[in-house]
C-alpha cells in the first residue's frame, strides 16, 4: 500500500504572529484564505461563521486573544490582564453557546493572572505559546482519534458520513473524517459517501470538498438516497460526528443522524461515532433529557435563495436528533472504542 | 364531525371545449391557470412538466387530442382520422416514457377508427366524450382509493407522506392523498407531515401546497428530519405513492421512500402504499428487476440557482427506489387493501 500525501485544507494557521483563516461560508465556490489583522475582524469571522465547529472555534478564539495584545506589551501587566480579560469577554460575546470558545479564552485568562508579577513581554509571549499549545492538542486528539478508528477502515470499504466532522471543523484530521485520513495516508483504498445534509448542506459544501481535496474517493448524496445505497451493498461503515454523548452511550448528533444509524441497523452495517472522550457528559444521564434545538423557517421554506414552500406553510426545524446507544456499534475516542454496555464501559475509560 | 368544505386545487379543467391547466412549475409561489388554444401549447405543457403525474398527463393529452379537432369538423372521415392519428403521435411525442399518455392517446385513436364510417362532427363529439369519460374515470379511481383508505386515518393521527401523489398528479383526489382528503371532508381531525423530498422538492413544492390550500392541517420536514419526528411519537401512520408494484408486493417510487419504510418498521408504525389496482405490474415478479433511473448532477449539486456542491465532485443521483414487500403493511387499491402474502392476494384480487 502507497502512502498517499495528505493534502488537508488548513482552516487555521499561525505563522510567526499572523492568524489566517480560510474562510469556511464560500466553500466550496472559492477557497480564500483570509489574514486577521485585528481582534474585531477576529470576532467577526467567528460570528459569521468564516471559521466554524467547536474545537476549530476554540483555537481561532486564542489566537484573535494573543492577535490583540500585539501592541500591548507597552502596559503595565494590570493593565495588560485587564485588557486581556476585557478582549476575551468581547471574542466570547461572537458565539456565546461555543463551550470550546469559552474553554480555550478562559484557560489564557487564567494562565494570564497566573504571570501576573511577570514582565508583560513574557506574559504575551506565554499566551502565545500557550495558544499554540490548544492548537496543538486538538490536532493531537484528532490523531489519537483516527488511531483508533484505523483498523475498522478495511480496503474497499463504502463509508457513509454525515454532515461534517471534519478537518474544517477542527485543527487538522477532524473527528469523523480522521480514520479516514490516516486509512488515506497509508494508502488503504475506499469510498466514502456524503450526505449533503439538509437544511444547510454541510456534506455537500464541506465534507465533499474537504475529502476531495484530500485526494479520497468522495460521492454526494441527497439525504434520502442513503437507504437505497446501502441497499445495494455499497456501505460497509458508518462513522458521523457528535456534539453530546450522554452517559449511557445516547449520541446527540445532526439531524438526520438518528435514520442513518436506523437504516445502518436495518442493513446491519456497523454505526461508528467519533469525538474527543471530553464530549462525553457524564452529566447527562440520558439521550431524551437532551433539549433539542429548533431553528427558523427559511432554512427548510427556502432553497437557496428561492422560496419554495407555500406562505405560511407550517414546518419544523430540528437542528440536532438523539440517537439510543443500541443502535451505536461503537464510539471511537482518543482513548480507545468504546462498546455496549456503554454506561459501565464509559465509567470505566473515565477512570483510566 | 363537521363537514369540511374540500377546496381543492383543479390540475386539469375541460369547460365546453376550453382546456385549461394549472401550471405546476410556478407553484406554490404563483397560482397561474393558463388557457391552452391549441395543440402545439399543450404539447409544451406536458414537456415543460407543466401538467405532471402520470394519471394527470393522460388526462391532458386526450383533451389536447380533442382540442385539434376543433377547426377540422369539415374534413372528410378518412382525413379526420389521419389528422387524429398524427395529432396522437406528436402528443405522445412530448413524454414518450409517460405510459398513462400513450394509453389515453390509443384509447382515443382506437374509439375514432371504430367510428370511421361516421360523420366528422359525430367522431369528434364521441372523442370528446370518451376524453371527459377517462377524466371522470381517473376521479372515480381516486376517490374509491380514498373510500377504501379513509378507515385507517383515525382522530389525532399525524400521517407522514413522501413526494406528491396528490391531487395535482391526477384529476382529483391523488393517491397517497385520496385518504386524507375523504377524511378531512368528514371532518376528522389529523396532522400531515410532508417530507420536502430531494432533489426535486415535490413535498415542498405541490404536496404541502396542495393540503395547505384544502385546509388540511400539514407541516414541512426535511427528509432525514423524519426519524427525529417519529422517534417523538407524532406519526402514527405512513401512505405513500408509487410508480409501479411488481407481482410480489415490492413498491417502486420516489428516492426515499424505501428509508421511510424502514424508520416506519424501526417505529412500528404501519406502512402504506396507494395506487390504481392498474399499477401493479403482474409481468415485473419482484422489485431488485426494476431498473432504477439515475438522473443528472445539477439537481444534486446545485442549490436552487447556485453551485453548493465543489466541482467535479462525485454524485448519485437514483429517481426512484424499491421498497421490498416484507415493510409494507398494506397496498391501498381502488378494488381494497392488499396485505401480505403479497403475491396471492394481489393474484386474488387481479382474479376478481
Amino acid at each position: 500500500m502507497a502512502a498517499n500525501y495528505l493534502n488537508l485544507p488548513k482552516s487555521i494557521t499561525w505563522n510567526n504572529g499572523t492568524l489566517t483563516l480560510l474562510d469556511q461560508t464560500q466553500l466550496p465556490i472559492k477557497t480564500v484564505f483570509e489574514e486577521q489583522h485585528h481582534i474585531e475582524q477576529v470576532w467577526d469571522s467567528i460570528k459569521q461563521l468564516k471559521v466554524r465547529g467547536a474545537p476549530a472555534i476554540g483555537v481561532a478564539g486564542a489566537y484573535g486573544l494573543v492577535l490583540s495584545l500585539k501592541d500591548k506589551t507597552h502596559l503595565n501587566s494590570r493593565d495588560l490582564l485587564r485588557t486581556i480579560e476585557k478582549n476575551a469577554a468581547y471574542l466570547d460575546s461572537a458565539r456565546p453557546t461555543a463551550v470550546n470558545l469559552k474553554w480555550a479564552l478562559t484557560r489564557l485568562v487564567e494562565l494570564a493572572n497566573s504571570l501576573a508579577d511577570r514582565p508583560s513581554a513574557e506574559i504575551c509571549d506565554r499566551l502565545e505559546q500557550e495558544a499554540m499549545q490548544i492548537h496543538t492538542e486538538d490536532r493531537q486528539l484528532c490523531r489519537g482519534i483516527g488511531a483508533q478508528g484505523l483498523p475498522l477502515i478495511q480496503p474497499n470499504m463504502g463509508i457513509l458520513t454525515h454532515c461534517n466532522a471534519g478537518s474544517l471543523a477542527t485543527s487538522e484530521l477532524g473527528t469523523a473524517t480522521a480514520p479516514m485520513y490516516l486509512a488515506h495516508e497509508r494508502g488503504i483504498s475506499f469510498k466514502v459517501y456524503a450526505d449533503e445534509t439538509r437544511p444547510l448542506l454541510q456534506g455537500s459544501r464541506l465534507t465533499s470538498w474537504e475529502l476531495q481535496q484530500a485526494g479520497i474517493d468522495v460521492t454526494l448524496l441527497c439525504d434520502n438516497m442513503a437507504a437505497h445505497i446501502m441497499s445495494q451493498g455499497l456501505i460497509d461503515l458508518v462513522i458521523v460526528g457528535t456534539d453530546r454523548v450522554a452517559a449511557n452511550g445516547d449520541v446527540a448528533n445532526k439531524i438526520g443522524t438518528l435514520g442513518v444509524a436506523i437504516l445502518a441497523n436495518h442493513f446491519n452495517i456497523p454505526f461508528y461515532v467519533a469525538c474527543p472522550y471530553s464530549t462525553i457528559d457524564f452529566a447527562t444521564a440520558k439521550g431524551d433529557s437532551i433539549v433539542i434545538e429548533e431553528r427558523g423557517e427559511t432554512e427548510v421554506t427556502h432553497f437557496g435563495l428561492r422560496r419554495t414552500a407555500p406562505d405560511n406553510i407550517q414546518y419544523r426545524n430540528p437542528a440536532f436528533d438523539v440517537t439510543p446507544h443500541h443502535l451505536v456499534t461503537g464510539i471511537i475516542t482518543e482513548r480507545g472504542i468504546v462498546q455496549a454496555p456503554f454506561e459501565s464501559n464509559l465509567q470505566q475509560l473515565y477512570a483510566a
